[in-house]
C-alpha cells in the first residue's frame, strides 16, 4: 500500500496549491490513498461544509484535524455525517465526530486515527492511553493504521513514535506547520515523521501575515491574524507499507518556489 | 565567509560523535569557523569546564547555549572567562556570563549572538527588543553577525528570522532536537532554518532514554532523565556568507545511521 | 491618606453593583480616593469609553486594568486621554497608555502604577524591574504610591509584595477573581493582599456563566462565555496610609447575600 | 459531623504549629476528624514515612497530597500501606496508591478524595470524569463525601465546587497557598472554598524563603528553594455536615501572629 500525506492546508492559498498539485503528486507516487490535515483549511482556521467538499475534489480520501476543529461552528453541523473526516479522538466521549475512521485504500483496508498531544496545548483525555484502545479495535479489522499525531511538543510526538513502533503503519506529527527532516522507519517497522509541515503560504509565519504576528511579539498586544499572500509551499511525505501493514519507506515530499515540483 | 553550526550536543554520545565527524566536516565544507550549541553538553543538561574544553578540542569555536545553561552550577564560576561561550543574552542585566561574542573567522570578524524564545518558556527580557539592540552594537564593528535563537515555538521562530531577514547573515533555531527541512536563504539575505537539530543518541527521545520518557507520559509521575544508549546521530548546516555579510546559501548536514556521512 | 480598592468589576451586574455601593463605601471608610480596577467592566472583557464614564461617576477616582485591557479595540481610541486610566506599565515601548498615573487624593498626591504577572501569562517585559523604574520616578514625586499588581500565580504576587515591601504603600493582587484572606501590613509599612477579589456576579465563575465554563471543562470544546446572572457580590479592600506614606492598617470589604453592606 | 481541614503543612515550621495547635482547634470545632494536605510537609516537598506518622500524631486523621506527591522517592515503598493518606485520584490507572479512603468520622463513615486540576498544571486524567466516577462509588456507601480538589486556576476550582454542589458535602481547593475568603456554603448544599491556604512560615512566599524567590524572578536563574524560618502561619476550616451529608455552615480558621488563636 502506498499512501500520501498532506500537513496543515492553510487557508485559500493552501487550498489553491493542493488543487495544482495533488492528483500529481497521487500519480508520481502511485498512491492508493491520500490523507490531508485540513484544521486550518478555512480562512486559516477550522473546516467548513464547503471547504470540506473541496479538499475531497482536490484529491483527499481522508481528512484529519487538531486544535482547531472547532473553530467553524457549521462543522457541528456536518461532523458526524463527513465520513471522511477524524477530530483528534482523545475528546472525551460524548463530543461530536469520531477521531477514527475506516477507508479502501488500494483493495486494503486502512484505518486513519488522529490524536491530540496535551504538552503546551489545553487539557484533553490522553493520548497514549486512547491511542492502545483504537489501535487495539482497529488491529482486529486491519493491520494498516495511520495515525495523524497534532501536537506542539517533539518530547511527546516522539514519544508517540516510538510508543507505536510495530503497532501502526506510519505516526505523523502535524500542527507545527514547519516540516522536519527526521523521517525514519522505526525499527519496529512504523514509518515516523515529527512533523509534515504545512501547505499554503510560504512567506508568512505558519501561514500566517508574517507582520502581523511579528508586531504581536514586538508589542504584546492582542492581533487578529490573516492568512499570508504571495508564494505558496506544500509539505507532506509518501510511505510504502507492506502486505503485513509493515512500512518500507517513507520519503518527504517539499515544494516551494525554491524546490519545484517534477514529475 | 563559510560556517557550520552543530545542534545541541547531548551528553557523552553526543560529544564522541562530534569527535569523531566535526574536523571531517569542517574540511568537507571548508568551514572557516565552527559555532556547536553546547547546553546540554554535560550529561544531557548544562556545561562543565572539563566538556567546554573538550567541546573545543573537538573542533567548536564557539559554543551557544540556552535554557539549561545553568543546570550545572559549576559554570557560574568560569563562564566569565569562557571567551567561547555565549549564554542566551536576554538573561536580566547582572547575570553572568554574555550574549555576544566577537571571534576570527578567516580574516573577518563574526559576531555570535545567542537570545532565548519566551513561548512556552520561562519570562525572561524580550529577545526581540535584545536582538534589536545587539546587532545595532555588533554592525558598528562586522557586517558578519550569527544568531543561536534558543526557542521552542515554531512562530516566535520563524518570527525571529523574518524581523532579522536582511539585519544579520544567519539565524538558526535550536532547542526542539529535531532537525526541521525548511532551510531556505529569506529575501533579505539571511539564512534561516527553524531548528538545527540534535547530535547525541539517535534512538532516544531528544537524546534521553525513550523507556523513561514514555513512562512519564503514561503515567504523569516524575521521572529522573538518563542519555539514551546506542546509535547516534549529527545535525547541522552549513552556510556560506558573501563579503558584505549576505547569506548565498544553507545546506543541512543530518549524519544517521541510515544517512552516512560521506566526505 | 484613606484609600478603597475595588476588584475586577465584570460587566453590567459588576457595574450596578458598584453604583448601588460605592458612594456609601466612600463614606464608610472615609476614603479620599478610590481606584477600581475595570479590565472586566465592558461585558466582561475591556474597556470602553461609555463605561470609563459610567465608573467614574459611580465614583471611581482613578482605574487599573490588566491582560484584557485591549479586549474592547475602542480603548486604544481614547487611552491617552483617559487620565483616570492605567494599563499594566510593563507593555513593550510604544505601546499606548500609560502604566503610571498621579492624582489628587485629599490634600496629597498619590501615585497609581498598575503592572501584569508573567507566571501563566502571556510574555511582557519584567514587571520587578519596571516596579523599580516608576517606584523611582513616582518617589520624587510623593511618598504615597499604590501598585495593582495584575498576575495569576499566588507566588508572583507575593514575591512582589515582599520585594516593594517599604517602598510603596499599598500592593494589591488582582486577576484571579476570588478575594484572598491573607490582608496584612508587611514588616516595611506596605499593605499587601494578594488579590482583592471581583466585582460582579455572585453565582458564576469569575463573573461567567458557570454551566458554560463547567461544560467547557467538561469537554475540551471551545466556548463563548457570558456574564453570569442574579445574586451580585462586591470585593476590595480599604488602606490607611499615614502622613510618611507607610501603610497602618488594611480591611477586606466584602458585600453578597450572604455579607450584606452595613453602613 | 463536623470536620476541620487545614491546608497545605509546609516542612518542619509547618509541622510544628500544627502540633501546638491542632488538638486545641479540634476541641474548639468538637471537630470528629481532621483532614490534612501534606503534599509539602517533609521538607517542603512531598512525603516521608517519618513525617506521614508525625503528621498523624498531630492529629491528623487523613492526608490529602497534590502536585508534589511523589517528590519524595520513599513514597512510592509505603503508600499502598498508608491507610491515611489519598493522592490525586485522577492519576492514570496502574500509578500507586489511591485517590479515595473511607474513615469513620463519629459515628459515621466519610469518603475522602483527593483530585488534580490541569490548568497551568502537568497532563493528567480528566478531575471532573473522575469525580462523577468516584462519587458514584462513594455515595453506595454513605451521604458524607469530602473533596480537596489541589489546582492552581480559580476558575477549575470554582468549576468543580459548582459541578459537585449537591452531590458531596465539601469541596476545599489546595495548591495557592493563599487561604481565600469566598467560604460558602454553595446552594445546593455543598460547602466550598476555592483555598484553604497553607500551614508553616508566615513571612515566606508560599512557605519558601522569600529572598531566594525574588532573586529568582529577578535574574531568571535556576534556583534551590529553602523552607522559610520565623513567624508561622495556619490556615483551614471547619464544616459543620448534617446527618444527610448537607453542609451546614464553613468557617475559616487563620493562625497568624496578627490574628492569635483563642480557645
Ligand atoms: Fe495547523
Ligand atoms: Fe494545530
Ligand atoms: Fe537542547
Ligand atoms: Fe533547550
Ligand atoms: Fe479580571
Ligand atoms: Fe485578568
Ligand atoms: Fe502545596
Ligand atoms: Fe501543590
Amino acid at each position: 500500500m502506498k499512501l500520501v500525506f498532506i500537513g496543515d492546508v492553510v487557508g485559500s492559498p493552501g487550498r489553491a496549491v493542493l488543487k495544482e498539485y495533488l492528483k500529481k503528486i497521487k500519480q508520481k507516487y502511485a498512491a492508493d490513498a491520500v490523507i490531508v490535515n485540513g484544521e486550518n483549511a478555512a480562512g486559516g482556521k477550522g473546516m467548513t461544509k464547503k471547504v470540506y467538499h473541496e479538499l475531497l475534489e482536490a484529491g483527499a480520501d481522508m481528512l484529519t484535524m487538531g486544535n482547531h476543529t472547532w473553530d467553524k461552528k457549521e462543522l457541528f453541523d456536518f461532523i458526524d455525517e463527513a465520513d471522511r473526516l477524524v477530530r483528534p479522538a482523545n475528546f472525551p466521549e460524548g463530543v461530536p465526530g469520531t477521531g477514527i475512521r475506516y477507508m479502501k485504500a488500494g483493495r486494503k483496508k486502512l484505518a486513519v486515527i488522529n490524536l491530540q498531544g496535551r504538552t503546551f496545548l489545553p487539557a484533553i483525555d490522553c493520548p497514549f492511553q486512547k491511542a492502545d484502545r483504537l489501535i487495539e479495535e482497529a488491529s482486529e479489522q486491519t493491520s494498516h493504521i495511520f495515525v495523524d499525531f497534532h501536537a506542539e511538543a517533539t518530547s511527546e510526538k516522539l514519544a508517540m513514535g516510538w510508543y507505536l513502533d510495530g503497532r501502526v503503519s506510519a505516526v505523523t506529527g502535524t500542527h507545527t506547520h514547519v516540516p522536519t527532516a527526521d523521517e525514519r522507519v522505526l525499527p519496529g517497522g512504523t514509518a515516523y515523521i515529527t512533523d509534515a509541515g504545512m501547505t499554503g503560504p510560504y512567506n508568512g509565519i505558519l501561514g500566517m501575515d508574517k507582520n502581523i504576528v511579528i508586531e504581536r511579539f514586538l508589542t504584546s498586544l492582542p492581533a487578529r491574524f490573516e492568512v499570508e499572500n504571495g508564494d505558496v509551499q506544500l509539505n507532506g511525505f509518501a510511505v510504502t507499507i507492506n502486505a503485513e501493514g509493515t512500512a518500507e519507506s517513507i520519503k518527504r515530499i517539499r515544494i516551494t518556489p525554491d524546490d519545484p515540483f517534477f514529475d
